[in-house]
């Protein structure tokens, strides 16, 4: 039978993010792929522990529906959390539970965009933004983003000519280069947003994650009602709860209630009244500055085999988060190096995906969370070994 | 601000689901508005040493990132299920794993409807269907349901003439009527599909509570590259778990997991765990036999207190599920039922949001499966009482 798909899905090209998934799953491949936090830093001792008393004291209620909005103790936690750790005045009402920050990207691109409308996002921006909005069938401008940030003559002039409707960037040790923006930069930025009407969309994924503990202050601190950030447990607490949420005018949570619940109806309750009784019940920063403080020494030591290893890449240095970006030499090809580093059992993600525009072909993303300092270490070690092969092979350029 | 909402939400009503939530939290008000399952029946146990399993076992795999498709063995013992039940040859790559069959009509809308385009389904239809197909902003084509499924002559003109992407049904046990499709009807419409290019979309959220606890047949099992069936573990297991499938031909699954890989990466993978750990060590048919004696007897208790109190007003007579239909006296209005229920304490939903053109204003949907029959008892008293106190103060129709 033929099936008439819609035209949003009918060119819709085959995810590269389960190809990962299988890459990450062969023991034998030091994988740098993929987004995974580092399984060995869930607190699953203290997980299950709130399970067990969650089941024992209420499981009729956790087993059951319940409102879309989320459970209000758990979104009362996290805009208490943001009162507490960035002084921002946010509450319960403005918070909306979803199934990780990914559904935000869905839910928010079904709020905002009709077919044709323009939406901003950086250059590289991340791959799983990419897929969600494309769905709504938008045109995708991007912004260079640099160092500190994005290039604010492109950003001006997407909010003010383009009018973009929204523009969505990751501020926080973005995903996939690693960079963090400038204070000033967010300062410019939340000049030229003030009077457009352009939303901004920060998604905070990785705002916990700083080495330095840090807290960088999002846009959404000076414009309240013209941003929106999306946070999510999965890189404090665990990924496998799917449990996130959209901080967001009430205005606009309203509505993305009513496409939430048309979505799914709510979150999973069970997974909300666990990691509310893990919360409540554990102490979180402790448990973040182990994370952190691991993470920290692993992007160091990722940072320095490049620099020792392969000194012809060049590479950002994340200031947080979970990845870093490299640049290959001229001539090397990310998608050769993938598949020459997955025969020589190291896997890195090739930069393309993250380009709408087909760049990236000369870029690697890479994930320094995952896997352990051992295999850091190793996988490096394979990787410029994969890097030198090819670059042996290269024709010279004055050939 | 001044929000720029995408066409398809700018005009969406607020839910009534909501609400009605809200009825069914005030301890007061016997609700027969809501849809939840007997959380009475809920095997908490049951899922409480699952869950105890799963994070003593592998806490480590449960709590991370996992594949969009959804647990294999999960996804294995759905399709072994259809083979046993129904005798189906379902197989694990025909099953996608979604948050509550809820998820399977927003992603299945977004795979098939481009604005504009055709959709069918029942008239009365339920509620969270026309919510998600709505914000694709298609067309809805009603066909009236009578007593044994849905109107042949109007389902084959949505089928032949205007050729419907697909046709949306419920045929056991409907939302909200509480009708199954008899076998003639099922057979007929597979002769209508045959051939044409609409796929026949069963629900399936109530198949296996069935009082007579005999399976029906789908009509996948007659046009299975024709037909995609939704199901659910929500009425079966828990609901608070929000673990659904969507179990189609192939082609149309790689397309819904990209889909759902958009909209967030992967259902959650705890309950998932927790799910197939419960459903491969506990008896899920005797079970099931446990929730259908008493809905049963739910349903037979409320039928019986109609007639006896209520005799102007005319009924279904559900084979299983969890919904009855009544359809009110001449002159009475559904939404002042409901007000003047809450009022009195018990509240029923009105028909109005299962008709996508303004109709059912006398017809009244009540669920039996939540409250205890103590609560049905004195529930259907008030409930008549308040149509006695309505229906004396209508103008009599000789006036």
């Amino acid at each position: 039978m033929q099936y008439r798909f819609a035209d949003r899905v009918a060119q819709a090209p085959e995810s590269f993010l389960d190809e990962l998934f299988r890459v990450s799953a062969d023991p034998s491949i030091i994988s740098f792929a993929g987004g995974l936090p580092s399984s060995a830093l869930i607190d699953t001792e203290g997980i299950a522990r709130a399970a067990r008393e969650v089941m024992e004291e209420e499981p009729q209620v956790a087993l059951q529906y319940t409102t879309t909005d989320g459970f209000l103790p758990l979104r009362q936690y996290i805009a208490d959390r943001y009162r507490r750790r960035l002084g921002i005045l946010a509450t319960a009402e403005e918070i909306q539970i979803v199934n990780g920050s990914q559904q935000c990207l869905d839910l928010f691109a079904k709020l905002f965009l009709n077919t044709g409308d323009h939406v901003g996002m950086e250059r590289p921006g991340y791959l799983g933004a990419i897929e969600a909005f494309s769905l709504y069938e938008p045109v995708i401008d991007t912004v260079p983003l640099g160092e500190d940030g994005p290039d604010l003559t492109a950003f001006e002039y997407l909010v003010k000519k383009t009018q973009v409707k929204f523009f969505y960037g990751i501020p926080n040790s973005q995903n996939p280069s690693g960079q963090t923006y400038s204070q000033e930069k967010r300062e410019a930025i939340v000049e030229i947003l003030e009077g457009s009407s352009t939303i901004f969309y920060e998604d905070d994924a990785f705002g916990e994650l700083f080495f330095d503990a840090r807290p960088r202050l999002p846009v959404k601190y000076r414009v309240p009602d013209q941003a929106v950030i999306s946070g999510s447990f999965s890189k404090t607490v665990a990924p496998g709860m799917r449990i996130g949420w959209m901080y967001a005018p009430r205005e606009i949570l309203k509505k993305f209630n009513v496409v939430k619940q048309a979505a799914d109806l709510h979150s999973n309750f069970l997974c909300q009244k666990i990691l509310h009784r893990y919360l409540t019940t554990h102490d979180l920063d402790a448990h973040i500055r182990t994370i952190v403080a691991a993470y920290g020494q692993k992007c160091q030591l990722m940072c320095d085999l490049f620099d020792d290893l392969m000194p012809r890449l060049t590479h950002t240095r994340p200031e947080g988060g979970m990845f870093l970006m490299a640049t290959l030499p001229p001539g090397l090809s990310s998608r050769t190096v993938f598949d020459e580093g997955v025969k020589n059992k190291v896997a890195v993600l090739p930069g393309i995906p993250f380009y709408v525009d087909g760049g990236g072909t000369d870029t690697i993303r890479l994930n320094f969370s995952s896997a352990s300092e051992d295999q850091i270490t190793e996988g490096m070690h394979r990787l410029s070994r994969v890097i030198a092969g090819l670059s042996g092979r290269e024709s010279p350029p004055y050939k």
